[in-house]
């Protein structure tokens, strides 16, 4: 922040060579948030400050939206040299933000080798490990020697994503073998590479999902994953800083999705607010069709309501309290299907174990409000009918909340975009249907 | 599983041979898996057959609770070979979990350097930096040159957590630069490591919060962070992976506290059954509160409801609607808010966007819910006020649903866990008040 409004004041005042030399011991990430945070006229004169190597780097933290801008306003060749130099993932991710015709021009007048690793990206689909793996990886062969395969390192050490993992392949590309670089600068100097290396070696294919690729890496503790193509060929590499992203993007995608949120990737905050409220709304009437249900069921009983007013009283507690309880019950089954802790497998033993907290809380809950409305309504039947209902509808909630979440994930539905509507449904219909019901019975004996 | 399933087998009929040969190639994280998932008399024969390097490896991999198993089961002197080799990072999650008696004991036992290092940890509180770092890292002086610093790497390899990070202190200890090993194997015979070296080094206080560190690893993509005393001397480093495992847990806790509970760190699913009701119960003690401000607002309205009942049929859908709005406003804040993404800086800007969105919507479903209700109650006053009750809740649920997170962030509170019961409150009890006031009104009018 500090460094932001500095640097405003700095180019206010026409002073550059202190905007420089501000910026100068400045982190790239750092400065990419002071650039966004300037007003779009001196986003792009901040950047031309900036030497040719932090540029890139900058440039590859900013906003996709002041990427766009910087596109536009900079010189054609300034723009050419920077996306030719960023890495093939990230200008992949640049041109995924991009308008169709502006990544056709610019992939044009890229360099041979850097338009065949983009087109080799953007060959595979959005969302998998193809996608956002980078080409530029350190491989050896087996019969080299250490100072062969660190003289290689130091030739390549600039255009590789990263040379603490050293992947080995035969002449056919094959991925036959992996070591780190720990390996071999401890190596004895009678090491081959084949020596040295381990054979078994985790990777993924192309066309494997990056969310798995990210619980690859943090299940073995990995710094990159190797991505190999049909033929087992070794084709990129995943590093972690990458999937920690997209750890992150895929925990804020669960999150919107118990809140009743599909939206698109981007920052929620900056999208326009007209394609945010149409996102939201389509949710939204989804739930509408629930709460029509249960009119349907409120009309079809009007008879005891309109006898017993203050049955309504109640209504809002018993369906409010059971979806709670589904909530409670539907987030730590859908959050734990979604970190592997549970599977399927087990689906069965959670189930009944959650069906019988459903009756604990239905309990504890239940004689609470059972005394405390019989204070309310000064009526036995009418406490007794809140109270066991709410029993019931906590069972219901708590089972139906473990049980949906299993069933969306076997149908190969998102359980956190699905759960959430059913279990509401199944609560508030059968809830009130149990409810009315059962004071039908209860005032009627009394 | 197949993994597990073959062990078993194995194991029962008493072939530790063949048992041994199935899990030489399969990794420890696995290994530790399929332990995990055998009966419990058979963890402690399972673990015995793996070689001792290997064994420390799953060993630090394990759930806590077979991690306690092992230690009663296995002989004193195993135990002790594998705590005294864990990385004292691991040792101290371990002791963590055991009872303070067994960890007294084991402490006594381990090899002076290993308890040192062990008593530092234990020494921060849990859930700082100073807490989850490791002390074994690489440390260089200035003067040395490249070969220098490589003979070093090679004899503190094994017990170095990283050595892809390489860190240079001065004879206080104090942190004054950071190289890579990238850099070193690159770097011109003629260099030293105060060449090579930058002096802008990110780093992190022993005191701040586990999640601090997690978020500097990955803002600047680094694969460890140093830890600094108060005296800026270095004391640990902090790795990516195990960051990794930390955002897991913190988004878990986020997504738990939007879920409504507030569960411990240990797996939800492993816990004591009626613990989990207690943690759960009280959460919804809370709500049930909001509900009794509803039912008061209701009964203090009993005359137009008892006049008119077919208004109680729509207060489900009012409620349940608006908090929908409000769970969806408060959940992007809330999320957006722990990633940094919008800060209270903005709050004015945040709240006013959301407050238009929510208008928005509650235009949207209000035109189709005033046509709606006209059809089911035949009554123009009625429909009017469902329709016009809805966008007044929408807008309130919307503003408030942003409001309250930056106001409990403003008082240091957790805003994923304060949020939903306030604004439930204010939905429920606002727009049932609005609702039946507005109806006594208009259908006084008609």
């Amino acid at each position: 922040m500090l460094v932001r409004s500095q640097l405003q004041v700095l180019l206010e005042q026409q002073n550059l060579q202190g905007a420089k030399a501000l910026l100068a011991p400045v982190k790239p990430v750092d400065i990419a948030d002071a650039i966004e945070g300037l007003p779009e006229a001196m986003q792009a004169i901040a950047f031309r400050l900036l030497p040719k190597n932090t540029a890139i780097d900058v440039y590859e933290n900013l906003d996709p939206s002041v990427q766009q801008i910087l596109i536009e306003d900079l010189k054609r060749q300034d723009v050419l040299d920077i996306v030719d130099s960023m890495s093939p993932d990230d200008r992949v991710r640049l041109f995924d933000e991009l308008p169709a015709k502006v990544v056709r021009q610019l992939l044009q007048q890229l360099s041979p080798e850097e338009r065949q690793a983009t087109a080799l990206l953007l060959g595979y689909e959005s969302g998998t490990a193809g996608r956002i793996m980078t080409p530029e990886y350190a491989a050896l062969k087996e019969g080299w020697s250490i100072p062969q395969a660190l003289d290689y390192i130091r030739r390549t050490a600039r255009t590789s994503e990263t040379v603490y993992y050293l992947y080995v392949i035969d002449t056919a590309r094959h991925l036959t073998g992996i070591l780190s670089l720990r390996d071999l600068v401890t190596g004895r100097p009678d090491q081959t590479i084949g020596d040295l290396m381990t054979r078994e070696v985790v990777s993924i294919k192309t066309d494997a999902d990056q969310e798995e690729a990210a619980q690859v890496i943090q299940r073995y503790d990995l710094l990159a994953l190797p991505v190999v193509d049909a033929e087992d060929r070794l084709v990129g590499i995943v590093t972690v800083d990458d999937v920690m992203d997209i750890l992150e993007q895929e925990a804020t995608e669960d999150i919107y999705a118990l809140g009743g949120l599909q939206v698109s990737r981007e920052n929620y905050f900056q999208t326009n607010l007209f394609k945010v409220a149409r996102q939201r709304v389509a949710w939204l009437l989804v739930l509408l069709v629930t709460n029509t249900l249960t009119i349907a069921v409120l009309r079809s009983q009007e008879a005891i309501l309109d006898q017993v007013v203050a049955l309504a009283f109640f209504i809002p507690l018993l369906i409010g309290s059971g979806g709670n309880v589904g909530a409670q019950s539907s987030t730590v089954t859908i959050r734990s299907l979604n970190t592997g802790e549970i599977t399927s497998r087990t689906a069965a033993r959670i189930i009944g174990r959650e069906t019988v907290v459903g009756l604990a809380l239905g309990l504890m809950l239940g004689i609470l409000v059972t005394g405390w409305a019989y204070v309310l309504a000064d009526s036995a039947a009418i406490a007794f009918t809140v109270g066991i209902s709410l029993v019931a509808i906590s069972v219901l909630a708590s089972t139906t909340g473990t049980a949906l979440p299993f069933l969306f994930q076997r149908l190969g539905l998102d359980p956190a975009l699905m759960s959430a509507p059913f279990i509401t449904t199944v609560v508030d219909v059968l809830g009130v249907l149990i409810y009315l019901n059962l004071a039908t019975y209860l005032i009627g004996l009394a």
